[in-house]
């Protein structure tokens, strides 16, 4: 896609994805919110093409979700450590993947816990000011002139 | 991407990803979302290549996300109405965009509001169970066996 465009247009939702607008760029910010950081570990992960994988890293680190660390200098070897911007976004995720669970979850699958008091996260998208699902409510769009 | 190997994985973000893991179809379900029905409301509003919007609007109807009805006989058209699964996608992407906002969100942004209170919506993935954005605990994935 147009990523400059979206990235200039008025729509945050454009915007966003001009940011992370691919399965995979998606995938190796889950992984990398999971604690990954290494190029074989998403490789192993994802079982990702590594053309692919070292584009999308580099992107991500340039979108400033993933951050370049050095952590061998002899040979030198680099790893990825999500930033603050790249774990903001793993709540869309969680939401993302509730709504995978509902629509395309048959079989065992994954999930995720509160890691101090183990109950399992339901993720839910609200409004912040009213606290009502967003799926309830009539929304209309504004556009800024 | 590989996407019968993430729609049998284990990860519903994945799940999801396999069904509208690409900017066009999120993009396509937003405005879909919106009200648009007719590939040449979609084109108009995205910019997008017919062969790519004509692929697109299949797979997201393969998927369930969007209905193929005739609108017009003579000529044959159909149209493509957006069904409760690809409706449920909508707070995703609200959540998505308003991620998009606040990390590449530059210049005038088109937003959302309440169609009956003309509240602004400020989207806000929590816990279903205990209501805390999900942002502000600590998370531990678990795989089933």
């Amino acid at each position: 896609m147009d990523t400059p465009k979206f990235s200039e247009g008025p729509c945050p939702i454009g915007r966003g994805l001009a940011l992370v607008g691919d399965a995979w760029s998606m995938l190796i910010l889950r992984d990398a919110g999971y604690g990954l950081t290494r190029f074989d570990q998403f490789r192993a992960s994802l079982g990702i093409a590594p053309n692919i994988l070292a584009s999308r890293l580099k992107a991500l680190t340039a979108a400033g979700l993933l951050e370049k660390r050095r952590y061998s200098e002899r040979p030198p070897r680099d790893e990825y450590v999500i930033t603050a911007s790249g774990r903001d976004f793993l709540p869309v995720l969680l939401a993302l993947g509730a709504w995978g669970g509902r629509h395309n979850g048959g079989g065992p699958l994954s999930y995720v816990v509160d890691a101090e008091t183990g109950a399992m996260i339901d993720p839910l998208v609200i409004d912040r000011a009213t606290g009502t699902p967003i799926s309830e409510r009539p929304l209309r769009l504004v556009v800024p002139e």
